[in-house]
């Protein structure tokens, strides 16, 4: 946790930030988030995820001019000394304060809450690749709004967590859709697999940028939908996500995935992205 | 909204109770919630929120001792006068305030909010009746659980509100499951039908009320799952909860339900309810 925060328009100290139990971020998980990575100081797609912002912000009937955000956040990176390091900012942004009702209140200003922290690489994880489990997804049908209802996620998440696990893939109606906190691909005979973007994954930024590395390398991709049944026979498994960045799979529940090692795809893929940021 | 609320043990004024943006009722929508009712000082069916209480804390693994509630209820009831009037009071119990991760914490302690509100009987819907709308049921697969993660629930009442309506009627694979905030029952030939528990629903108090008044008085009840098409034709459609008590449905979309009046056996149940409380 960074030091000094960002509340609705002030830099507080973090243990100062305070904010209303009648928020409706915490009555009705009425609000959305994004996740940036700064490199060394420098943010990696701002673009990208202030369009998401954008778009999550829209699908929720949320209005806030998002564009002084990138000026906040770069003065959180340098009031909280994290220019020289690997940085993320959380930004939550939820309806705001009014008594309770579970329509929108015609009145109302967003809660616009934001902080720096240290996201450095999971080095370890990244060289060696992690074991994930498969749970069935519970979740809402809009996954693809970036929206702070995460219930779901940390109850399944938690279940990874306990089993010793480093994410947990979930799969609707026999599908893979995502990992609670970030995107799966796979690769099968040289070729990379995903799940479409539709109303059921969130359109990852990082799954973005490795689409645009397949096609600048000639890795070829298929976007199509593929059964849990097929995850376990994938040559390569691997997540994708801001802090996850390009982290391999090596085992599905108890079962190896080919040898146990990151595969070569999954390796180039790491290379390359590395490069960019 | 009251004046006193309770927060952490401590009885506050409302404007003064905060929290930190950290708490993972904001981050992740961890933690559920309660809504009882008061006539006149007294709780109703105050022992059947508790159960449905510790039985969502269970469900998301939040361990909290809610023996105490019952005191504080009544206090805040007392604190803010409302004994001699119909008052609701608004419980939220949300994981506690941590670094943000998506696995819980060891070391936590949960947010307790709970405060008091004006909550009269909606006298001239309880009387004519409301229109509701229909959308697809959206949300996630643990809807038996109270939990916060409500931004669903919120966006498709908000619809019904822009459109005039009194609720959002959810239908998931073509079957009605309840209302955003209340259950659903329906009359077809004398008989009362509603939907079985599931995941799917929450498990209504003021449901089962009615479902011991329709015993008692030998109504015939049926517990099954019903068509959206099948809602159309329904002889009586009422929706029920702590808020809305038992409030008669007269009109689904454009389509008046018979002769747009409350039926027979809403009336009576509505009778049977307020004779009780």
């Amino acid at each position: 946790m960074s030091n000094i925060v960002y509340l609705n328009g002030e830099y507080v100290a973090a243990d100062e930030a305070k904010i209303s139990p009648n928020d409706r971020g915490f009555l009705f998980a009425d609000g959305v988030y994004e996740v940036a990575k700064y490199y060394y100081g420098k943010a990696f797609r701002f673009q990208d995820h202030l369009d998401r912002l954008n778009r999550s912000l829209k699908e929720i009937g949320i209005e806030y001019d998002t564009e002084k955000l990138e000026a906040v956040f770069m003065e959180l990176i340098q009031k909280n000394d994290m220019a020289d390091k690997h940085a993320g900012i959380y930004l939550q942004i939820s309806r705001g304060t009014a008594k309770r009702s579970h329509h929108f209140p015609d009145e109302i200003a967003p809660t616009v809450y934001a902080y720096a922290f240290d996201l450095p690489s999971a080095t370890e994880k990244l060289e060696n690749g992690i074991k994930v489990i498969t749970r069935d997804d519970i979740r809402w049908q809009r996954c693809d709004i970036k929206s702070v209802s995460l219930l779901p996620n940390t109850m399944l998440y938690n279940e990874a967590h306990q089993s010793g696990a480093g994410e947990c893939i979930l799969i609707r109606d026999g599908k893979v859709t995502e990992a609670t906190h970030s995107s799966v691909l796979c690769v099968k005979n040289g070729i990379v697999v995903t799940r479409p973007l539709s109303n059921l994954i969130l359109p990852g930024i990082t799954r973005k940028v490795i689409m645009e590395l397949c096609a600048a390398n000639n890795i070829p991709v298929e976007e199509r939908p593929y059964s849990e049944e097929e995850l376990y026979e994938m040559d390569e498994v691997f997540i994708a996500g801001t802090g996850s960045e390009i982290c391999p799979v090596v085992q599905i529940e108890d079962q190896l995935l080919g040898n146990g090692k990151p595969g070569e795809i999954t390796r180039l893929l790491q290379k390359l992205f590395f490069e960019l940021v």
